[in-house]
């Protein structure tokens, strides 16, 4: 499914598809009245926020807030195409808006800054932040990222998140727990390769070790991470390399394949050959992330022989975000932390059908499964779940 | 209908309409099959991203920019109940966005800014501007709301209409044009009273006077503005008051009245009592605009002898500010001029049924009559609008 083959009978229903947008604001009470108008607007609407200005705890009740999600980028990091702007970028922070919505009955709105600058995008988020209920960081270069999402959940008390971190890495988590399970492997045994050292990539390798995998290696286009290498995106990487390739292994991606169970590819720097694939060991996984071009094509690593194989289009953390969100939103978390995450990954690989790594995006009856393992990793207790229940069940 | 007159009833229904906030957004594809996904999502969507990246010219046609406004606001400016916040204010700003919706079709998103700063609330709207194709600002105090929206209108290069300004102003002179139409008395020798020199009363003196009223009185709780009168607001108010009291009347408003025409109330400082309504001039008429209260109920203007009275929930800005954000974003306009004021408030004024003031909100037909008006203005040319005009008879 990748660009190149796009026939143009389908790239023309791509861009019918896109005509005027994909999302749209609507009114929940259809304005057919004078009355009507008197009870959501002037006169009435005074009343409520007379209230909001005695009782700001209502907040969530009487406004859109609690189910709405801002998708925050600056278009410096969009699928595999780059840094195309905030502009360009409106496509795809349009469709994970619809995705919020028709997956996890969430509103969401596509926010665009134009910055570059890490400080200004964190000063323009913070300002803004009272508009929504929750944060999506999405499709923003690193470093910027790092201190962008970092800056924004120690400044704000509403959740924030940067989806090209954590939503995959809990997608990939989700897979790899699936593998261990089907190959009946012991998980600290597994021995894991992540290409790419980006933000998907050292978010899933920092996920993977807080669930315990041991055997992890990391690469980029120059080799190897280790303990102690100096690398342009320190203390980033100084921080994931300090947990990964103990052994302080060298070489390239091809070099470091042979006798792997699991390859993450985040990057699409690289095509893979029959061969390095073959290297791998017996009955390898392959997890081809990169967006829309991955590092190769599902069906070509099974002909190799791999036991599965999965591309961006089933792996993507769209499995993940709409869950998340929804869930740190009913239990009214004022942030994300790991055991959400953790639970989150639980939570979908116990969805995946017998014989799959994930389960299907369109079910929504998994984002409902994630959205109550956050809820409960927020809330723990039994009465606060019952009490969050009918909200998680709507 | 003041708020001391609601009913418990009326009060209850008040907040159960507003459970859960009024807006929400929608996907307008239905999710509903893998296919739909590849194409509006991964990996469909980068070929709309790369001819973005290459056409930007075309971020209108491909993305929802085209019909999106920002509703704007910090909350310290709201109906008559002052600084109130931005959470606080959010129930307005929802209404806002549905008015949007519903009466001219334009999606509508509410964005609440933490800062009271100008200069702070400026750079955010400019940094998050890709985000919308027009910029309403709402509900800003004085004089914080004058330099924003002239900051914006300077750095952006789409529409930014601050409304409490400017729709209210044409809503006014809308009205004022009936009048005279009505009254059967020259526009040039209406002698009209604006109390209150915020915002509103302000922008209406300098639409009015644009549209040719001569006798222009302008007073607030400290008196009359006059050439030469040194205020806080200044220079705002000495702007205005170069061309009105040219005679420099002075008093304060019950001693302006008597034989004034047409009282325009936009502030909640005061109420008139039946005496003072009675100088005024035969068949005079009352715009008391001030909500939630209004300085006199029209009924009881109406007793008094007036021949017209309307308070704010029949000549409320929402008569204008949809169709003037649909008019400016379908002639693709870059900004507003006072041309494109002046020809909604033409449009408003014919689309008054005979007898009364001003039109019903709620007519959808109102609203697309003001956006062909505010189209025409911008493009001019018989050709240019029969092109935009398959978008106005959406």
């Amino acid at each position: 499914m990748q660009p190149s083959s796009f026939s143009a009978d389908r790239k023309g229903r791509v861009f019918t598809a896109h005509l005027g947008g994909k999302l749209e604001t609507r009114s929940k009470i259809p304005l057919n009245s004078p009355e009507v108008l008197r009870l959501i607007y002037t006169p009435g609407v005074a009343e409520v926020c007379r209230h909001l200005k005695a009782h700001p705890e209502d907040g969530l009740k009487y406004t859109w807030l609690g189910s709405t999600v801002a998708v925050v980028t600056n278009g410096t990091a969009v699928l595999s195409l780059g840094n195309i702007g905030p502009l360009a970028s409106l496509p795809v922070m349009e469709a994970k808006a619809m995705l919020f919505k028709e997956l996890a009955g969430l509103n969401a709105v596509p926010i665009l800054i134009q910055t570059r600058e890490a400080g200004t995008f964190a000063d323009t988020v913070e300002q803004m932040a009272p508009s929504f209920g929750a944060i999506m960081l999405e499709d923003i270069e690193a470093p910027a990222c790092f201190a962008i999402e970092r800056e924004l959940q120690k400044r704000l008390t509403i959740p924030v998140l940067h989806a090209d971190q954590h939503a995959t890495a809990v997608v990939v988590l989700a897979a790899i727990m699936k593998v261990a399970s089907l190959l009946q492997k012991p998980h600290p045994q597994l021995k894991v390769l992540i290409h790419g050292a980006g933000p998907a990539g050292l978010a899933i390798a920092r996920l993977l070790h807080a669930w315990g995998i041991r055997e992890l290696l990391l690469c980029q286009a120059d080799g190897i991470l280790w303990p102690g290498k100096k690398t342009a995106e320190d203390p980033i990487h100084s921080d994931v390399a300090a947990f990964t390739n103990l052994r302080q292994e060298s070489g390239r991606l091809e070099e470091l394949l042979p006798g792997r169970d699991v390859l993450i590819s985040t990057s699409g720097d690289l095509r893979l050959g029959q061969n390095a694939i073959r290297s791998m060991a017996r009955k390898a996984v392959i997890l081809a992330l990169s967006n829309p071009q991955p590092i190769v094509a599902p069906q070509e690593a099974l002909t190799a022989g791999c036991a599965f194989a999965l591309d961006g289009t089933s792996l993507n953390n769209a499995l993940a975000f709409p869950g998340l969100f929804k869930g740190a939103l009913e239990a009214r978390a004022s942030h994300f932390d790991e055991e959400m995450l953790l639970e989150a990954a639980k939570a979908i690989a116990q969805a995946a059908p017998p014989g799959q790594l994930v389960p299907d995006q369109l079910d929504r009856k998994l984002h409902r499964k994630v959205a109550r393992a956050v809820a409960k990793a927020v809330l723990g207790s039994r009465q606060e779940m019952a009490d969050c229940g009918e909200r998680l069940h709507d």
